[in-house]
């Protein structure tokens, strides 16, 4: 048997393929190199050799991990391990990659290969992802499909993709509230196979309308006449389809679910949603949101071609294009101040960068407090105050020392008391703005994780330029 | 029964209890106020009648929940959430809360209270929490304990708190491998119990080494006679209580597990880890990260008094004040140059910025790439590579567009060129430093996310201002 160290067993499998790859590559190369006949035909036995180590290598890995091998190899390598991959595998390796990986996937698979992978796959699954995949292809593997798989299909479409409705599955099992265990077991094994994660049985009455549920140990440890009514547990926390998924996550976590029952407006079973689906919705919101936050899109391929990764960046770049150029235009205002006392040039950007690091300190901790609902109507002007007294003491303990560095530095009390008072000023804008703009966002129904820092870095520069370089043209340059 | 839709629920039971928590102040207040003692009998009847509502809610609700709401409340309000709630369940909310909040309810229990709540906890689970107490309370609580518990509380107190061990719960339940369905249905009947997220039951042979786990579903479906050598599943991804909590996390994600077993280095079961402490792992690891990527503790309690966090925030001001009056200084070198062209003070900051924010996303990108295992020895060089040609392509787009605006807006072609070439140059600086300071981080066996941004916000900051005024000195100002 084998119990295996899960995390060092895949490192050394990708360290594995990466070797064979090489391997290949290099041999390809010298077959390019060489050009006798007979050179040739040794190369490309120990090519093959080479290939079938691959392919039994690969045949042994979860589709979980395969997916993770493809994801951190560079795109020609990728294909190479692809085409090796049997249908059924190829098909769970597309579910498990990441969706820009899935997209170059679907792209570089010619159409017969593609139509036999996906006729692999559950209905509701093929719904998953079928954005990835042309609109032709997968109306010729609905046609495929029998009346009932057509209806999960279209069911599983029906819904938004962060909705319950879209990632919940069909596979339950469901026992009778007039039954009792000798009945219910019955039921299960007549079955004969329960999906993954079945820990319990959902119960249900005549009209198919969700009434309890019944865990396994208690259909292995009651007697076989005790009623299933009297057993089950009524207190089960359900889902509806349009239910957002943010939501059903959440609760599995706070209530440590493993399944949980879908149900239609009349209370109705409907699906059922299950935790290994929920811990990878968590995951991928978790990783997009940090590169959403630096304003990616979340969903970037390590591999894919410079120029598209490029691309990707663009509108990132010239937001703060612009954002810089509004900045600058304000210190360009101030061009006869600066030609008066160069000084200021050289001490603004401290202002300035201040202000947006202590204001993204805010603008996280929101983020993060609206994701986890710890922000609501009711605690709002309390954060807000305790913000705004964070601001006020650190301007005045840090701006005061500021002030004094300044002074020293440049020989100018007034210079240094310009400089403190900036600074005091530009963390109170800072901690507002940071405070204010991810709670308008997210009232508006926008990410706040998507435009709260550059928004905030915009205010915190332009306002740092202008109340530094405005308060020492009041004072100083006059 | 009540199928219910637990966000709702959840934040309509937020709502109540800040409602209710509003009316005892109210109250309160209007107690003090009033003189007469007549008046203050009446108050104080709404008062307990108040505060009678507010017990028979909480006492409703899950310890999440309750550990949620209290995290959601401004100190004071947690207090008297906190006094209402029963041992038992105020022991549950000490697991759940967050680190900061679970600190403030320990430091505001009186000791008796604490000890009465501590003793409700299973050893595995006091161990987990006894950072947070004083270690005199923790060792009172000990000693309290029977043999069996002791030893469990030192096992789990033995294992650092990233590792499985210090995770892993000894609640398990196994057979022998030399049973059959029978038997083993037996021996669980006898048990009469089983511990939650038991779907599998783990198979050791007669030196208690793990040999394989057999299903419920198949005790349940399987005849009483088959042998459970010969169903058991022997493909078993198992643990050992030193590996990292976070391999363990992305195991049980990766494979979809609900429960997996804990082996000590002779392969003898000794836990068990379970999906529900693996998600609350990730979950915190994924919150405490965007927070510690801005310098925040990553525990930051939203309701600590202002004077606590203003003092959380200050390594980080201090850090960015020192790159800050770095970066201030290389400006200083160039004060005569800016004070023969002061639109230099002007541009400067473009060049800066744009940098910082490039750099920031490669930073945010490698940061992800690691966590995940994406970025390895063998891609580097190609992730280097990439990041370096997007950045030049970028800064030849980006540069050449910003430089002719800058030509534009002084009428100076030789300005634009000196800011199209600065851009050129901060933006692949910015690609170089963004991959190789998390790489260097990672690799020094510290922490990317945390250091990495201020690392390269000073490099490109710095840097930009050099080499745009640099360039500017050597071209356009002799």
């Amino acid at each position: 048997m084998s119990t295996s160290r899960s995390q060092e067993r895949l490192q050394e499998s990708l360290s594995l393929v990466i070797q064979l790859l090489e391997k290949q590559r290099v041999i390809e190369a010298l077959t390019h190199k060489q050009e006798s006949k007979n050179k040739e035909l040794v190369e490309s036995l120990v090519h093959r050799q080479n290939l079938a180590l691959l392919q039994r290598k690969l045949r042994d890995l979860h589709p979980a991990d395969l997916a993770h091998i493809i994801e951190a190899l560079p795109q020609e390598d990728r294909l190479v391990v692809w085409a090796e991959l049997e249908p059924h595998c190829a098909a769970q390796v597309l579910l498990e990659a990441s969706r820009s990986v899935r997209d170059f996937l679907v792209e570089a698979t010619e159409r017969g290969r593609l139509l036999e992978l996906l006729g692999q796959l559950d209905p509701d699954d093929l719904a998953y992802i079928s954005e990835s995949i042309d609109p032709e292809v997968v109306a010729e593997v609905y046609h495929s499909l029998d009346a009932r798989e057509q209806s999960l299909f279209q069911r599983t479409m029906a819904y938004p993709d962060d909705a319950v409705g879209h990632l919940m599955s069909p596979e339950l099992v469901w026992v009778r509230d007039t039954s009792d265990m000798g009945g219910a077991l019955e039921d299960v094994r007549r079955r004969g196979e329960l999906p993954p994660h079945t820990e319990t049985l959902f119960v249900v009455d005549a009209r198919h309308v969700l009434r309890g549920a019944l865990s396994l140990k208690d259909l292995l440890l009651r007697p076989p006449s005790a009623p299933v009514s009297a057993v089950m547990s009524t207190d089960v926390v359900s889902f509806t389809p349009l239910d957002p998924a943010a939501d059903a996550a959440r609760a599995f976590e706070r209530y440590d679910l493993i399944a949980a029952p879908v149900v239609d407006e009349r209370g109705k079973l409907v699906g059922r949603l299950t935790v290994d689906v929920m811990m990878d919705f968590l995951h991928r919101q978790a990783q997009s949101e940090a590169l959403r936050r630096a304003g990616l899109s979340g969903e970037e391929d390590y591999f894919a071609p410079a120029w598209t990764s490029a691309k990707n960046r663009w509108l990132w770049l010239l937001v703060n294009l612009l954002t810089a150029f509004v900045a600058s235009r304000v210190i360009g205002l101030f061009e006869s101040t600066i030609q008066d006392l160069v000084a200021l040039a050289a001490l603004m950007p401290i202002v300035a960068s201040v202000g947006g690091n202590t204001g993204n300190q805010t603008v996280a901790l929101m983020i993060r407090g609206l994701a986890l609902d710890r922000i609501n109507r009711a605690n709002t002007r309390h954060l807000l105050l305790k913000e705004l007294s964070v601001g006020l003491m650190n301007g005045a303990v840090w701006g005061t020392a500021v002030g004094l560095a300044a002074a020293a530095l440049y020989g100018s009390l007034a210079l240094g008391a310009v400089m403190a008072a900036a600074i005091l000023l530009n963390l109170v804008v800072a901690a507002m703005v940071g405070c204010a703009v991810p709670l308008v966002l997210h009232r508006l129904g926008r990410d706040p994780a998507q435009g709260s820092s550059v928004l905030l870095t915009f205010t915190t520069d332009s306002m740092g330029f202008f109340i530094f370089l405005g308060l020492a043209r009041a004072f100083l340059v006059v």
